[in-house]
C-alpha cells in the first residue's frame, strides 16, 4: 500500500477510498512493478486508459452546458487545451501527486517524478481509479475542484474570444456598429474590479465584470451572444 | 419535427423519447438549417461533440471490463478501431438513421446522406442527444445491442491476438511447449462450432468455441490467459 495516500484523498478532497489497491495500482509505473517481481503489482496504463475516457467526458460535459452558444469548433479547442499534458501535469503537480508515485530506481535517477507525461499519466489514473471506486458524480466533485476552477481563473481565455464572436454574429447580415463602455470601476488598484457594457447601434446588449477591461469586455460579449441566440 | 424519427427509436431500441428537440438538432445538418433561416433550427455539431466523448467513455469501460488482462496497447488499439468513421458509419447505417437526417438541397445531390463521415457524425450525435435525454445506462443499454455484439462476431479479431499473447505470456520466464487440438466440431457445414484446447507442456490450460477452428484457438487462449494471470 502507498503510504498516506489515502489519508491524503480524504484529508483533501474528502475522497472515503473503498479499494485502496485502485489506487495503489494509479500510482505505481511499470519500472517500479519490474524491480518487484514477487509482489505481482499492477501499472498503472490500464487504469489510465479508462481515466483519460472519464476526463474527455467530463469535461465535454461540462463546457457543453457551461456554454450553451459557443460552436462545435470552439468547444473542441478548448476541451484540446484542458485535456493534455501540459494542463494535466500542472494539475497532478498542484494536487502533490508527485510525492506518492512509486517508481523504479533508474527512472527515479531519471528524474521521471517530475517529467509532465508520467505526471499527466498518473492524474489520468488516478481519475480512472475514482471513476472505478466512486462513479462519475465523485469524479466530477472532484474535477470542479481542481479543473475547472481555471476556467474563472482565464486559463483558456485565449481561446474563448466573445468578441470576436459577438462581432461576427451580429455582422453576419450587414454592418452593425459594436461599442464597448465602462459602467464602473471599483476596487483599490491591486484588485480592481470593472463593469462594462457592449451596445450595438447605441442600444445595450450586454454587460459583464472582470478583473481587467479586457475580461469584462469579454463577460459583456459572452452575455450578449447569449441572449442574441436565444 | 423529423417523422417518426421517435416512433422508430421507440419501437427498435424500446426508447422513450423525452426531449424531442435534441433529436430533431442530432439528425440535423447545418446546410438545412441554412435552407430553412426562419424556423431558427439548431444544427448536429455541438451535440456531436458530447456524443463522440460519450462514445469513447462507454467503449473503453467496455472494453476494460471485458479484457481484464489486456494490456494497455492492445486495448487503446481495439477502442480506435471501435470509436472511428468506418465503424460509426456502419452503425448508423445498420440502424437506418440515414433515412432520417435533414439535409439541404445541394447536400442531397451531393449524396451526402450516404457518406461515411457524415453517417459518422450522426451516429455521434445521436448518442449525444440519447445521454442528454437519458443518461449514460440507457446509452450503454442502445450500444450493448448495436455496438458490443460486433466484437463476438469477429469484427476486431485481428486487433485480440490471444494466442500470440498467451506466447509471449508463457514464455517469459524459459520455454514452453504451446499446442492447440481440435476436442470438438459439431452442426452442419455450412454452420459448423468447433471446440479447441490449448496445452501447455502436455498440460490443457484452457478451452474455446468458435465458428472456425482459428476463432475457437483464440477464444482457448483468451481463457487459458484469464487463468494464468489470475
Amino acid at each position: 500500500m502507498i503510504i498516506g495516500l489515502t489519508k491524503k484523498l480524504k484529508d483533501d478532497y474528502g475522497i472515503n477510498v473503498k479499494n485502496a489497491e485502485l489506487f495503489d495500482e494509479a500510482f505505481t509505473h511499470a519500472s517500479y512493478v519490474n524491480e518487484h517481481p514477487k509482489e505481482h503489482l499492477k501499472y498503472y496504463e490500464r487504469i489510465e486508459f479508462l481515466g483519460d475516457a472519464v476526463m474527455q467526458l467530463c469535461v465535454s460535459e461540462y463546457l457543453f452546458k457551461r456554454y450553451p452558444s459557443l460552436p462545435e469548433g470552439k468547444l473542441s479547442r478548448l476541451r484540446a487545451a484542458m485535456v493534455c499534458e501540459d494542463s494535466f501535469s500542472k494539475f497532478a503537480k498542484e494536487c502533490h501527486f508527485d510525492e506518492y508515485i512509486r517508481l523504479g530506481k533508474g527512472e527515479e535517477k531519471a528524474n521521471a517524478r517530475n517529467r509532465p507525461s508520467l505526471l499527466c499519466d498518473i492524474f489520468e489514473s488516478f481519475i480512472g481509479a475514482l471513476y472505478l471506486d466512486q462513479g462519475k458524480d465523485k469524479v466530477v466533485e472532484f474535477i470542479s475542484a481542481v479543473v475547472f476552477p481555471k476556467l474563472d481563473m482565464g486559463w483558456f481565455d485565449h481561446l474563448l474570444d466573445h468578441k470576436t464572436e459577438l462581432q461576427e454574429y451580429l455582422q453576419q447580415n450587414g454592418d452593425c456598429k459594436i461599442e464597448y463602455k465602462m459602467l464602473d470601476e471599483k476596487g483599490p488598484d491591486n484588485d480592481k474590479t470593472y463593469t462594462m457594457a457592449v451596445y450595438a447601434d447605441g442600444k445595450k446588449i450586454g454587460e459583464g465584470v472582470g478583473s481587467s477591461k479586457k475580461n469584462a469586455e469579454q463577460a459583456a460579449a459572452y452575455q450578449a451572444l447569449k441572449v442574441a441566440k436565444q
